[in-house]
């Protein structure tokens, strides 16, 4: 099985020495070579270097006047940086990239690697949902990530808020791929760079950018991909209609991929992208039972996690950062706090961690919200919206 | 459409005359004599008389001996106390017993029905579900009762307390249909009474077992065979494990019916039937379009609900009453709370309203519960477990 390329049509020399990476990088940084078109490339001409000598050549048969490939100086930069950040480049070919991503002709040319490749190497199975979840949502997601990590899947997710942070969370012993929408030593958001930092020595972080380049809105869909590409299943923990994640599934349907959602009751505006989904076709699934019914237990053993082996120096900031992000506006506590709670009373204990306050803090943003009557404490340090 | 015996195999005599009409209950209440053996012995004989003259010799044939048919008395006091209670009797050939049923071969012999048969005419649905519902169910069954109802379908239910008994109660306006499992005069659960009562006048009630008889255990499985083979769907709103809604939706599955179900969060215990069915390949329900979607509006124009047309007289307490219903045990006005109370808080005067109780009792009830931490109160009325 773990024969490399085993899903390429024609093979082509993998690289072995740092300045066939650097061919690769150029390759695949190069203006108008898309992922599909990278892979094209390199199965036509047999090597990173030979498609980027033919690159002139074939764009000036496209009509491209004065095209030239990326220069060495760029790729350059970009491999030191990305080892100055402690990352190592995965490439089709080399031993940890997934052949398994191969068989998507947009497969991404190349990963940046933070922490334990070896987690690539188990079942992985994507945990994704609401950024603005619920505390059970939040807690689903916990309850699912630490039990299929315990069965050996490897849980991939997005770093995002809410679901994917909690997925994350809850596997850190077990083994977490997080891919993410910026640069490999780029944190968004800024409030999971905690997580994002155990992430890095207990699990794994994979980008396909430049490193120190900041998410923009159209990264996240071509994040979703990879996601989506690289998990057997996409299973939704709590999504409203329209949202992020449902476009992350809609991606792994394309890929066909497993696509599982947990439903909830159709008075929670907060399923309502789950039970659409189930609607559709995807798994209903309502604990780790449901999910390895449906894909089986994984084969391999679990092995332990080991964390990151040869981290080269520390990572210092990176170079040139991009634009901000454009995704949703910093929230205030007060919204945060909204957007955790549901109808159903949750621990202020569960609150408090899942906003990552102190309870003072939170006690008196509460104590406001009971005098306009849109919170209410229950006995038992409970707490509900409504 | 409106052929009579559509389904039958070959066809027989159908009942015009009172005295067929004995010969009817006759054969239908003779020992041994099941509905699936009722139906054959119809059709082979040609008429309820000609299976009643064989049946001695069916009898010997089949080892026998001394074997008489019922009694032509007990069809008699049975036909009487039918109709002093009020009911019709409606027989396979004649103008209201529905045709579809006789589709199955344990299709009711009979059925004695209260109210307006018209309803019987148009497309039906089952709406059925947990007697301890939640609020939320409850909200959710009148909910898609009325909006069907609107749609011009009749709602059949149950009668029984929860899902069923909020069911009815929303399509009294547009119509409904209570198969129950006693005797057609006999009301059970007593809390129903009233409730049953507006059925009779505004909608229907129907029962296959003599007048008198009082529901046992056995009942309750025969008379949800007829609430499947009745409704073109089965739509299960709230449901735990190992639940007789649950066992409707298989007779529904047996029958080739449609089955549905409303959602839940995997943590809500009371949606864990409903959320194994859709995993059975229910549809998934989040509302009346959901319904209309799987079923097609019902083509025939909402006709106005009659009340019933010919009561022969008012219906005194019928003959003889059986042993007592051998379901479950009255619950006090706490477990009853409890029981309607989940996470989710719910308006109190919703609570009182499902209690049958006032305000002050229930306000004595929720002051205890909370001492004790079970229950909590919002702000704005609210109420809810935990």
């Amino acid at each position: 099985m773990k024969t490399s390329l085993f899903s390429y049509p024609t093979p082509f020399t993998p690289p072995t020495t740092e300045e066939d990476e650097l061919s690769f990088l150029r390759l695949a940084r190069s203006r108008r070579v898309g992922a599909t078109t990278f892979h094209r490339l390199l199965t036509e001409h047999g090597s990173a270097q030979a498609a980027l000598d033919a690159l002139p050549d074939v764009a000036r048969a496209a009509g491209a006047t004065g095209y030239s490939a990326c220069p060495r100086s760029v790729a350059e930069a970009e491999w030191a940086a990305g080892h100055r950040a402690g990352a190592r480049l995965l490439l089709p070919g080399t031993a940890h990239y997934p052949e398994d991503l191969l068989q998507f002709p947009d497969a991404p040319p190349l990963l940046w690697a933070l922490g334990d490749p070896v987690l690539l190497n188990r079942p992985r199975i994507a945990l994704v949902g609401a950024r603005n979840a619920s505390s059970l949502g939040l807690r689903m997601a916990r309850k699912l990530a630490e039990e299929l990590g315990k069965e050996g899947f490897t849980v991939v997710s997005g770093l995002a808020r809410g679901i994917d942070a909690a997925a994350h969370e809850a596997a850190l012993p077990t083994g977490t791929i997080a891919v993410t929408a910026g640069g490999i030593d780029v944190i968004y958001p800024q409030e999971n760079k905690g997580l994002a930092e155990k992430i890095a020595k207990m699990g794994l972080r994979l980008s396909e950018l430049p490193p120190g380049v900041e998410p923009q809105a159209r990264h996240f869909p071509q994040r979703n991909r990879i996601i989506a590409a690289l998990s057997r299943a996409t299973l939704v923990v709590e999504a409203a209609a329209r949202s992020g994640s449902l476009l992350t599934a809609r991606m792994a349907l394309d890929y066909g991929r497993e696509v599982m959602a947990v439903p909830g009751h159709p008075m929670d505006a907060r399923a309502s992208g789950c039970n659409m989904l189930i609607r559709d076709g995807a798994t209903l699934i309502r604990g780790a039972e449901d999910v390895l019914e449906a894909l089986g237990a994984p084969p391999e053993t679990i092995k332990p996690v080991k964390s990151k082996t040869a981290p080269h120096g520390p990572a210092p900031a990176p170079a040139a950062p991009a634009s901000p992000p454009q995704t949703a506006p910093k929230t205030s506590l007060r919204n945060r706090l909204l957007a955790l709670l549901g109808p159903a009373p949750t621990p202020e204990d569960a609150v408090i961690r899942d906003l990552g306050t102190d309870a003072a803090t939170l006690s008196r943003e509460l104590l406001a919200l009971e005098m306009e009557g849109t919170v209410t404490r229950h006995p038992g340090g409970m707490v509900s919206r409504g």
